[in-house]
């Protein structure tokens, strides 16, 4: 279906702008993803957005055409607008011209199939969206399965960690998840949780990572919590040579990942 | 000197308030500093701010008197005032109840000792002051000697890479330069220059990187260009076993830089 919308009042313009809280996102089950590369990578890996809303003037492309066509032929609704109204629902002074709205979809660890890959993140407390999605990204890099945020975490659905996956949001398994539910689950299979510590730690490289390995980060002020430490199957350091004694903490996991991806290859 | 602010319309809050853009700190020479645990930083590594800003009803702290009586020691002023004030410099509506305002330093490479350190981190136009930030935070924990920023990068000296270096900015050295001129300086002395790259590469892991060795890291969405990636004495390729073909650039220099730092160790 197609429609066109030209008023700010318009309570579709009112319902897309509400979807930048999260509030209004858990109320809904929606979020938006904006721009034309991240809505090519959600279509390339299967997902399609209920609604895209563009701008009249755009410009024509090969990929617009064929997104909507796909969208609506899976009854989705193509809304046409004005670039006033597309800043409005996006929130942003140089609106990119095409915004999809998705459904959000199950987080339970239940989805998981953690014999599907080896190596795993997992996100305790993280609460800056740029490093949800910067870890989303760097999972899609060393192929792992996805990314399991435990207690409270930043949205993985908000624009910002959305726009840092550079796409690896809809490629990436993602799982939400309180930390005893968390170990319940992962005790119940094979699985080597592993950290970076300074407790009781061997050195990050060449340890003896086991598939599948959970890389568990801390929270970017606290770090883990002692317990969730003392929970690891293996605790790691790396080194710090400098003044300060942690990484910002999607830098962190990405070094002990592509360490834990080296050191699987060679075994 | 110590003096009391509490009317908004004050010159130096204006003046203060104005630190929060990029042409008032290149036009004044001076950037602001939010927060007690980055002030100490700063003065445990030998920086000290003109003026230090907080609020009346700031809780007593140690560190605060220490920081106080060393500024007033070095001609300095301590400036009291009004948490709303505070808030209105600092444009945060949950302001640190202590702001620094420090000058900025020269960022000429004639500042840089290539053989301070073995490592050091280039990057060539980027954009986001939490990535520049988060690469100075990485380089203080490899004992990098410091910061090369190439071509329009963002400013070093906003709040945001400031605070994501957690006190690194005052760590590390910092260098600007154009392209050319670095590359000049770069060929005056001893240095290998490394970048991740697609091109005839040879695998990262156990790549011959040799001291010192500048880590060279492109923009976030356009990557190196061509000639720049032509330039390199060693390019190498990171594994990318997802859709993505690239990482984030902070992540891609960590990585790269704790590969360089465990091959010069072994070496």
């Amino acid at each position: 279906m197609r429609k066109q919308i030209t008023g700010f009042s318009n309570p579709t313009v009112k319902y897309l702008r509400s979807l930048r809280d999260k509030k209004h996102r858990k109320r809904s089950g929606q979020f938006l993803v904006e721009g034309l590369r991240l809505l090519e990578d959600a279509r390339e890996s299967g997902h399609l957005p209920r609604q895209v809303v563009m701008a009249e003037n755009r410009d024509a492309h090969p990929l617009i055409d064929r997104l909507e066509a796909d969208v609506i032929a899976a009854g989705g609704e193509i809304i046409e607008t004005t670039p006033d109204i597309l800043t409005k629902i996006t929130g942003k002074s140089n609106a990119q011209s095409v915004v999809g709205v998705f459904d959000e979809w199950d987080t339970g660890l239940d989805q998981l199939d953690r014999d599907a890959a080896p190596i795993w993140l997992v996100a305790q407390a993280l609460r800056d969206p740029g490093n949800l999605g910067t870890m989303l990204r760097t999972g899609d890099a060393v192929g792992a399965g996805g990314l399991i945020l435990i207690d409270d975490c930043a949205d993985p659905f908000s624009a910002e960690a959305v726009r840092a996956s550079m796409g690896a949001v809809f490629t990436q398994s993602l799982a939400q998840a309180r930390w005893d539910e968390f170990t319940a689950w992962l005790r119940s299979g094979s699985g080597q949780l592993v950290a970076a510590s300074l407790r009781d730690a061997v050195p990050y490289r060449g340890a003896p990572y086991a598939a599948p390995c959970f890389i568990l980060v801390g929270n970017e002020s606290q770090g883990l919590p002692e317990s969730y430490e003392a929970e690891c199957d293996l605790r790691v350091t790396m080194p710090m040579r400098g003044r300060a004694d942690s990484l910002n903490a999607a830098v962190a996991g990405a070094v002990l990942a592509y360490e834990v991806l080296a050191g699987l290859e060679k075994s």
